[in-house]
């Protein structure tokens, strides 16, 4: 899978069906893995079966880094325009920090997802944790202003504004682009229980230079680095 | 470890001892479920060995789930003033979605943390997630208004000025209270490659009327909820 970058973009000549396949056989996996993160907070079995089962883990990561990538897999595209971000850490299918959301994209600059956090999400007691809310309010609102990935845009102020606090469970996410000036795109977002909204997010995406092929303004400069 | 719960917080009678005990038994486990979630993203092995691995770590989630609590921990504290947070998303101990950060108080209002951030915290290729800056920097600034774990203090608003691109590897963040006004925090923080800056962080923190038996001011109420 090795081929041109582009930015850290790599090109990858592996077609949609066999990329679709690698996918399929992983997902067992790291839904299994998933489930581990969680039961391993949740657990109280005794101190012996927690050091087997520590000792059968990392007998499984030994079996997995036999072939493995040295470092972080960023992301991946082919010739069909199918892309691939397994990694990433809000929506990696192959990475179980992300829980992971999907995204919808309900037309360019309109998005929502919806998705359960559960334990490994928390921060106040029975509450998601604010952080894990700008997570994935800080990655829809970018699918948001990629206008139905048609742009490269990059984070360059995101304002949260925590309301209400939100309880693990379901949850639904929505981001809007509401105005663009030049490189830069002015987005707004949600996240609550259905059909509610406990925290609220502004913010300001910038397409970089050398995506959007212009020159540079001062006011940008900064955001991008 | 049930008990009286304040607010979820729950006061569980097991003498700090037994705590430190269960957490030295965890680490082996939660330190190889982290290096498991790591690896998943990053093996290149072939489907059938994806499969037996699968099925490994199922086994191992059946073992765990025997004996657990249905649901999230939350946090707990004993008599010694010993608390434990083992599922929180930040710095959870037992949490394997958690880096985990490790909080230094540097003295009250003043915060710093230092940690290593690998394939599971991507964003862009080979740079940290935006949204998992924004996580770390709303956790700590939260343990930073916490005053030395003197006040209970919830997030009202959050900024972040993203002013750099921060890669995966070694990373620092700072933070401090600037100023308070009745029950209002202001705080500022920093995550960037050690010894600079990429990403600044503002905030509100408020202490809840609960927590401070003061009256309740209207500006506070929208952002307690």
């Amino acid at each position: 899978m090795s081929g041109d970058s582009i930015r850290g973009f790599v090109h990858a000549d592996v077609p949609t069906a066999e990329i679709d396949a690698i996918e399929a056989t992983h997902a067992p996996l790291v839904a299994a893995v998933r489930d581990l993160v969680d039961v391993a907070i949740r657990t109280t079995v005794p101190g012996d079966t927690v050091t087997d089962a520590a000792a059968r883990v990392r007998e499984v990561v030994t079996m997995l880094e036999a072939e493995a990538h040295p470092g972080p897999v960023g992301v991946s595209f082919n010739n069909e325009g199918r892309s691939w971000n397994w990694g990433n850490a809000a929506v990696g299918r192959r990475n179980a920090v992300a829980p992971p959301m999907a995204v919808e994209q309900v037309e360019p600059g309109h998005c929502r997802a919806a998705l359960t956090l559960g334990a490994p999400y928390e921060g106040q007691p029975g509450i998601v944790h604010g952080g894990v809310s700008a997570l994935l309010l800080d990655h829809l609102l970018g699918e948001t202003a990629s206008m139905g990935y048609t742009k490269i845009a990059v984070t360059g102020t995101l304002t949260l504004r925590y309301r209400d606090s939100l309880l693990l469970g379901p949850v639904e996410l929505e981001g809007r682009v509401e105005r663009q000036e030049g490189r830069k795109l002015f987005l707004r977002g949600t996240i609550g229980a259905p059909g509610s909204v406990a925290i609220e997010a502004e913010g300001v995406w910038i397409v970089p230079r050398w995506a959007a092929g212009e020159d540079l303004d001062a006011a940008a400069a900064g955001a991008v680095g």
